[in-house]
């Protein structure tokens, strides 16, 4: 096995040629979500297996009913050491509302902040340049020798649109996919200066609901009131989703959440979180979700509901006095604790269905579904780890919550038994999922000196 | 004053060479609301005023600050005749839902269907074929002598976008544009065989409001319930519009709505509308509005609101969890009797704003309005149009209302204190403002007969 001092040196050595295979990758736009990218996320997958190839991975990208997955195994660790599964995932987000991007999304560049040098492009930081860090890391180990655990590597490309394949692949790959330890690197720093482990994961439940009132779009003024309005009935089932108290009313709702154990609480009391001061970066200012709860607390321990979009009718320039034949909204869910994911889907589905007037017909679309997660690993990997971040950064890592899923946590734990270890370096003002997504460029360079330190800990 | 006979022979023998003048004004896409489309809305005013100066009337294209007007007057009448204003409109609604036309919506075509040939095109009904019948009425008069009145045509360019520059143009041209009575040919039969004129007409405002939150958009699990989302409060002010029995929720809203009085409601009654045969034509079985109230009523008589387009955050295909800086959308309020346009613009700003939680802001972007109208023209006037269609379908007209608005006649009555006559030979079928709109063959042919009849009934 290498010497740590010697591979954070290769680290340091390949960082010009680390940001421009980084950049290469963020060049392609792969969103999966929308199948007119269909093709750049084959040619992001083949990419990343032809770098994990060159880097002495056995790298292959593997069909599946979406985008491909990309499996790589490493070679020459000795037997005695841990075997570890690296997760991340090369899709990314959709870049849009394009106009509100200050250069290309996908023609990544170098920015100076006051803070420090950012990287800028869609996917940056979710997740390319998370996964790039541990992949650097790997170079870096090759190049001084060999790695010191054994890696297997699984990058997939449909993260952002529910992972539809991976439950099948995981199920058909099991033997090969099993592991120790699962690493993950999609998560956040708990600021700049202080890494993380995330420890606490929400689940998620995306339902897409289509109200269809006449059988084409009318005149306002010949129809109007006499012929339902699906706007007004969407409207109306958002509307009644939320009490007054900022309490989500579905039914059975919350089953399964409970109050945050005293010890935890005092915990994230202590860490010191400014939810004001969260709110006020992004341009707000008060807590709008369940009263009587922190910022904290929404974020990581509370469940939520949100519509992420909507649509109906006549949305160009000017005025159109349409009254239109359907409108739709895409709804998400966030669960924590023992909340059924499935039961949260049939309870929406089931108000929504009531709340329906005469004539009106509901499609619902499910763009997935995964329980909670409060991670309960091996503690010695944890402590491992919190010691090679502390190497690294100074400072010993907050253990975190986290307010976004990760459904791959989930399946690692039912369907292979393994528990991962999530550590990240992206911070919360990275813009993902939004225009002018960047990426510190010392998360990159200290990411992957992170990861080498990681995998040496794990392998004394 | 040429012999009527011979005016209808000379329609009658245009017919081919009228429907091929009509296909090239359809295939001119004048989509007023759309400034992509201004250069075609030029186009179409040019194109007719060249029809015009070719059958007699000394006609041009009159730039304002928006599309151009189109004003021509009629040559050689007797000092001694009614001076009659024909108004129409040569801009069209947008095309979209572009994917539901069966051919494409600007290359008019003739389809053959169970009761008779249709003609097929955006804005073939409303009102591009409309305002044709007036010009072959006065083509075939021209060709067989001259006008029997004194006629000034206008024809505008942004009907169908809240007519912004109308006033300003009629205050600068009162002296010109004035005359004993104004015709409008934007209406509907009352069916397939029965014609009408119009005698009321509901007002509209119309009103769109743009709800910001942070200032961009925010990934919904890092930032969901803690971060106001835009969407929900949008959704909770449409939800809040109505009442449980169909009511406006707004203040004020009904001051100046009037009981229809007992005599017009029983001529309603004796009219044998079937309310649920009209609703079944368009797929709904139910009257949504109004309870306690027929859909004729709520047609014709009672005021409406409907949002008639809404969006935000991610509408693509699949799903992103986006919890969205902004979210829009579009209202109509249908007025009638005595209620104040203003009045009403500012109880929906007062109560939208009132629905705001903290850190929300909104904008509102006012697309027109307009009182509603109940005419009183010249009762001479009405009845010699009334011979006329009587004349040439073989019924008396019905006396009817509208739920559409005509924001012009108004105008005509505000400004220059002139009556309208309203005839107009659509059916309410003719999907106009939706996709495949038709406008029937026998509406184009016997109404430019009907107008030659009116034209000779108003000179005699």
């Amino acid at each position: 096995m290498a010497a740590l001092d010697t591979v954070l040196a290769r680290i340091d050595a390949n960082r010009d040629a680390a940001l421009d295979r980084l950049f290469r990758l963020v060049s392609i736009p792969s969103v999966s979500t929308d199948q007119a990218y269909a093709a750049d996320c084959v040619r992001a997958a083949e990419f990343l297996a032809a770098e994990l190839n060159a880097i002495g991975f056995e790298a292959s990208t593997r069909p599946t009913r979406g985008h491909p997955m990309v499996v790589a195994h490493g070679k020459g660790a000795r037997p005695d050491v841990p075997h570890l599964l690296f997760y991340g995932h090369y899709d990314v987000q959709p870049a849009d509302p394009l106009a509100l991007w200050e250069t290309p999304p996908f023609e990544p560049r170098l920015v100076e902040a006051g803070a420090g040098t950012q990287i800028v492009g869609r996917g940056v930081s979710d997740d390319k340049g998370q996964l790039m860090t541990f992949i650097e890391a790997a170079r870096a180990f090759k190049e001084a020798g060999e790695l010191p655990c054994r890696v297997t590597i699984l990058l997939e490309g449909e993260e952002e649109s529910g992972s539809p394949s991976l439950p099948d692949f995981l199920a058909e790959n099991k033997k090969e996919l099993s592991a120790d330890l699962a690493l993950v690197c999609d998560t956040s720093m708990w600021d700049r200066d202080t890494p993380a482990v995330t420890t606490m994961l929400r689940g998620l439940v995306l339902e897409e609901a289509v109200i269809r009132g006449a059988d084409r779009d009318l005149h306002s003024g010949m129809f109007g009131s006499a012929a339902v309005n699906p706007i007004h009935v969407l409207a109306k089932i958002i509307a009644g989703l939320h009490d007054e108290a900022g309490k989500v009313t579905l039914p059975g709702f919350y089953d399964g959440v409970a109050e945050l154990p005293e010890e935890v609480a005092e915990q994230w009391r202590g860490l010191g979180f400014d939810g004001e001061g969260f709110l006020r970066a992004v341009g707000l200012s008060v807590p709008a979700g369940e009263r009587g709860r922190s910022v904290l607390e929404m974020l990581w321990s509370r469940p939520a509901c949100d519509v992420n979009g909507i649509s109906g009718g006549y949305q160009g320039e000017g005025s159109k006095t349409v009254l239109p034949a359907e409108a739709r909204a895409k709804f998400s869910f966030r669960l924590v604790g023992q909340q059924d994911p499935q039961k949260v889907a049939e309870s929406f589905r089931a108000y929504a269905r009531a709340a329906l007037p005469a004539d009106c017909g509901i499609e619902f679309i499910s763009h997935g579904a995964s329980p909670a997660l409060a991670l309960s690993f091996n503690s010695e990997s944890l402590s491992r780890a919190s010691r090679a971040l502390q190497a690294e950064w100074g400072v010993a890592p907050v253990l975190a919550g986290c307010g976004g899923s990760i459904p791959i946590v989930g399946r690692f734990k039912s369907d292979l038994k393994m528990d991962t270890l999530m550590v990240g370096f992206a911070l919360d003002d990275d813009r993902i999922h939004s225009p002018n997504e960047k990426y510190e460029l010392s998360s990159f360079q200290k990411g992957a000196r992170s990861w080498a330190r990681i995998l040496s800990a794990l392998a004394a």
